[in-house]
């Protein structure tokens, strides 16, 4: 099992749309890589504000694949190329964690 | 749907084992929670090396509730103040993000 998380920070001049196609997308291009076990995508939630939680960012994105191996194909897959060409013109920051 | 994550940062002078025993009470504790949908835990994992990926941390913990309140259940649950109980004297930093 690896779990791939990702949070985007869109910049501060981006077009309104730009959050929620990045959702789209995650849901539309990246949850159909065939390794991909399951994809959750979304804004941050309202949960109680706590010192502990950081908020700032724009998307939230976490796969789940079987293994390594599995994430490896992802990042070189067409769809994942595809979503990145889309997208990453409107992101400011990337934060990466992968843990197993 | 609600995606809640955790990275752990270990104190430096903590035993060996507090990094095995936080994965293990992800699973005995937290994973038992009743509006615990999913839960994965475990260290960085051994991806390739990139700019963004932040593996600083000890152990990712990712727990996937249907909605808010399932959340809210969660943070007060006995079981999740006793994991919080038996392992924050060996945290050093803790950092959370929600997306839903």
């Amino acid at each position: 099992m690896l779990v791939h998380t990702v949070y985007f920070w869109i910049k501060a001049g981006a077009p309104a749309s730009a959050q929620n196609q990045l959702v789209a997308d995650c849901k539309q291009y990246l949850a159909k890589v065939p390794t991909v076990q399951q994809l959750f995508a979304g804004p941050p939630a309202r949960t109680v504000k706590r010192e502990v939680i950081d908020n700032s960012y724009s998307v939230g994105l976490t796969v789940i694949f079987d293994d390594l191996a599995g994430h490896d194909v992802y990042q070189e897959h067409p769809l994942h190329l595809e979503f990145v060409a889309r997208n990453k013109p409107q992101w400011a920051k990337v934060q990466v964690y992968d843990f197993e």
